[in-house]
């Protein structure tokens, strides 16, 4: 009903997550409303982003070069990978800003139910990576079924290798969380993580 | 903290309507998910919808020509017309299918809180196109403070025409709507408006 250019413009906005026809509409009126030279800008970054955005050959993570940024700081402790899902969860750790090691970006997590085996993810390039210099792997996947489950298949492949230590993020209450509101899984690790004052 | 080209995109995508930082981050990687080709094509057609969707020269809604569609078919009748605030209240008239007369498009409604004035509206454009083969202006603006206000606005300019009937759109409970669930207003305008059986 729309004009036809619209109408796939509609269609194209619907291939974003969680964007139905309601959603999708209202960002191509969108366009129509701001400047042409903004759209026609959008356009140009949309073509670039998937021209130049790769995987670090390293580790994973997005990058615009063969190895990303933190891979190629020379000042980042290469001793440590820390093990992420996805670029997002990186940004997430250095915004934290205590972290100086390396990282490894899976891509994903297992996930039987989504047809996501361990091979689909990024694991065999971390295990090419690990040499001696390596002293620890810090496994920090959600903490999901997916992700516990990921985690557990790493840590039994590193066994491997007698002289890593292999951790994980801790799991329990949230900063600031009230004991009410957590969840009974979220008190039950919290309790079983217990720390002696 | 992400590529540059890629922190670029998401900025794009928060000039998106209610698109803050992580929904703009989602719409981005999806961006990486998918094939290049349906990258290019969306950024193609970003581009097209720019270029080619213009205003019908005569009702104001969206077309690819100087007019659109509905008022180049001539089995519409030229009597009616429905004045409405948005092109996507036509495509709602439409999909009901009853009505075969043309349409008026306002591009919004009279919102002194907005700073949205008569003169911002497409308002000027119904008087000029009302001749004497116009019988009946039906206003289908939304039952809003705006959209009332409106039609209160378009009725008083055409109450100089009095070979002309101007309607509004009856407002009362919604079809499936339970009396419990209706708010005042709605339950104030259906007592009123209330019909003989």
């Amino acid at each position: 009903m729309y004009p036809p250019v619209l109408e796939k413009l509609i269609d194209y906005f619907k291939m974003l997550p969680s964007v139905g026809q309601k959603t999708a509409e209202r960002y191509a009126m969108k366009m129509l409303e701001i400047p042409a030279e903004d759209v026609e800008s959008f356009a140009a970054q949309l073509q670039l982003v998937r021209r130049k955005i790769r995987r670090c050959s390293v580790c994973g993570n997005l990058t615009e070069e063969d190895r990303c940024e933190i891979c190629r700081d020379e000042s980042r402790d290469r001793t440590m990978i820390c093990v992420v899902q996805q670029p997002k969860d990186v940004i997430a750790m250095e915004k934290m800003g205590e972290y100086r090691g390396l990282y490894h970006v899976l891509n994903g997590a297992i996930s039987p139910m989504k047809g996501i085996l361990p091979e689909d993810l990024n694991i065999a390039s971390l295990l090419d990576r690990i040499d001696e210099n390596t002293r620890e792997v810090i496994i920090a996947t959600s903490s999901t079924v997916e992700g516990d489950t990921t985690a557990l298949y790493i840590t039994r492949l590193l066994k491997d290798h007698p002289h890593l230590t292999v951790s994980r993020l801790a799991t329990g209450l949230p900063m600031g969380g009230n004991l009410d509101y957590a969840d009974e899984i979220t008190l039950s690790r919290a309790m079983a993580g217990r720390i002696k004052q």
